[in-house]
């Protein structure tokens, strides 16, 4: 095929003060670059929208650099090769890489993934089989130190990440694992499809009120995507020894504010509980074990997952804010 | 010498709300009972006053038991054996022990630990050969994983575990000591004789703005003592992968109403940072390598300590009120 002249990106038109408007995103019309010596050209697919993408709307020193101004986006996406200057790969193969929020990316082949070609969903390797699916893996394994018996606590868990968690703890060994979502039709989902023992609506009753009820005997693994008020009641609710996984605060990540901390810290001396951030890009030497312990789990059907797909490019921003207020179950992704 | 037929003790007439008062001690004149089979009676010549002892005058569940209403109170102590019924103990040694708060003791000689009779100052068994030693100790070595290099930063340091905690920092390889006090003697006492590298008076200007001038490249270790804005300005100080040791909140333990919390958890993520509590009693499997190595640097002078003493028992309670203001340097002692 000959290789298109023109393509279009999603670039930060200006920097958002609280919730994203439209007006702080562009989508322009740029040039596409033929690929050079290891290089190929990728025409997207499916583009990935993940919280912590807001973050990097903000101009703050963090974990990843933030989105340059008048400068395309950026982030996960699965796309199929339509040129290629590298060995190994030909026209046709799919791959998962880093270049998201447009719609061809040039880049060196070293630095994108293998999709297989006869995948029937690609976009699981957005997801589940993604950086959502290894950062629950993570979290679990190398943060928590997830043991045989532990009661678990999953907060935001109709997500990618949360759902992932619950199900994954469950089959490391945990004896009972709650979750919190945002909707009764999402609570109903993490008790019947994801075999959660228990399940709130974090939306209907404080959390405070909701944990104990859910978790009477106390947790001791808390994976946090949430941060706030679930944050303070998880610390109540904990057991000695606790871990917290901090993987995400997403109910921040709009604030103007700082958001107040919780007000029960000082719980963490006498039960002498352990909070650890993690970041996923930290552990890519456990990527291969991730693999094939979740891809097994996946195809056996012991680890489900959903998708929120939206369609088309042009509404990837949309698709973003969505993600932010919660009206995704699973994996958002945008299909183009 | 023939047994005093009575000895007084301290007991907790009332629970505190807020400040503890006058009236929520009571001091008592009890029968004293002779030794039984493997108990030793001992007359109690140092007693420890120490943050901890403030939670157990309230009624909850922690990681000791509070105080019992109208019982006498406890805590470290050390004393002179003058009766035994225990083998290798005679009138006359000196133990270490953990019924404090009154002028005589009686117990099972297994309660109790060794201080070397020729010693010139006991109450060192108290401090930092004890248990403030060994907290200091544990959190730096098995909490904080503390590696050559690291930047560190104490809180309360010229307190008892503190002015340790900072002062092993430096003996175990830290690039630089950073430490905080209550006022300009104290803060003087670190640089001094204890060999920080900057301090600062928490009481003269807000930590968010003192200790980023102190430790203007980032602190990798946090020894926390005091909770509340030191928490949150050392979130916002800390370096990636750092970690922080939770070993007391002091500037809440009298407070009436839950104190907010830090406004920045959220740095946690982004900087994989790791708190966790300790309990110094979790950690006994360790004494033996800190009592080698401690006893050894305060033998050679390199690791100093001082004292403030109280003398009389019936000074104690207020001993106590002055660890909680901060009154003290170093180890808060009551003498007999």
């Amino acid at each position: 095929m000959s290789l298109p002249a023109t393509g279009r990106s999603w670039h930060l038109a200006s920097r958002p003060h609280g919730t994203p408007v439209p007006e702080n995103f562009a989508l322009r019309e740029e040039p596409v670059r033929a690929p050079g010596e290891g290089e190929v050209l990728v025409r997207n697919t499916h583009l990935s929208v993940d919280p912590y993408m807001r973050g990097r709307m903000n101009d703050q020193k963090s974990y990843v650099p933030p989105f340059a101004l008048d400068q395309p986006m950026d982030g996960a996406a699965i796309g199929e090769v339509v040129a290629s200057e590298a060995e190994g790969l030909v026209p046709g193969d799919l791959v998962v890489h880093n270049l998201g929020w447009r719609e061809y990316a040039t880049l060196p082949a070293r630095y994108s993934g293998p999709v297989p070609r006869d995948t029937s969903r690609p976009s699981v390797y957005l997801g589940v089989l993604g950086m959502p699916g290894f950062t629950a893996w993570v979290g679990l394994r190398e943060i928590a130190g997830l043991r045989e018996g532990d009661a678990v606590f999953v907060s935001g868990a109709a997500g990618a990440v949360g759902s992932t968690a619950g199900q994954l703890a469950r089959l490391m060994g945990a004896s009972r694992v709650v979750g919190s979502a945002g909707s009764a039709a999402k609570v109903e989902l993490l008790t019947t499809e994801y075999g959660f023992d228990a399940a709130f609506d974090y939306r209907a009753a404080p959390v405070r009120e909701q944990l104990p009820e859910a978790a009477p005997d106390g947790i001791d693994v808390y994976f946090d995507n949430v941060g706030g008020d679930h944050l303070e009641a998880a610390l109540t609710a904990m057991r000695t020894h606790g871990r917290i996984v901090l993987c995400g605060m997403i109910a921040q990540y709009n604030a103007t504010e700082p958001p107040p901390g919780p007000n029960n810290l000082g719980l963490m001396v006498g039960k002498r509980l352990r909070a650890q951030g993690m970041i996923v890009t930290d552990h890519e030497a456990s990527r291969p074990e991730f693999q094939k312990q979740v891809t097994a789990w996946v195809e056996s059907g012991e680890l489900r997952y959903r998708e929120t797909v939206v369609e088309g490019l042009e509404n990837t921003p949309e698709a973003l804010l969505g993600v932010l207020r919660g009206d995704n179950t699973g994996k958002m992704i945008v299909r183009l």
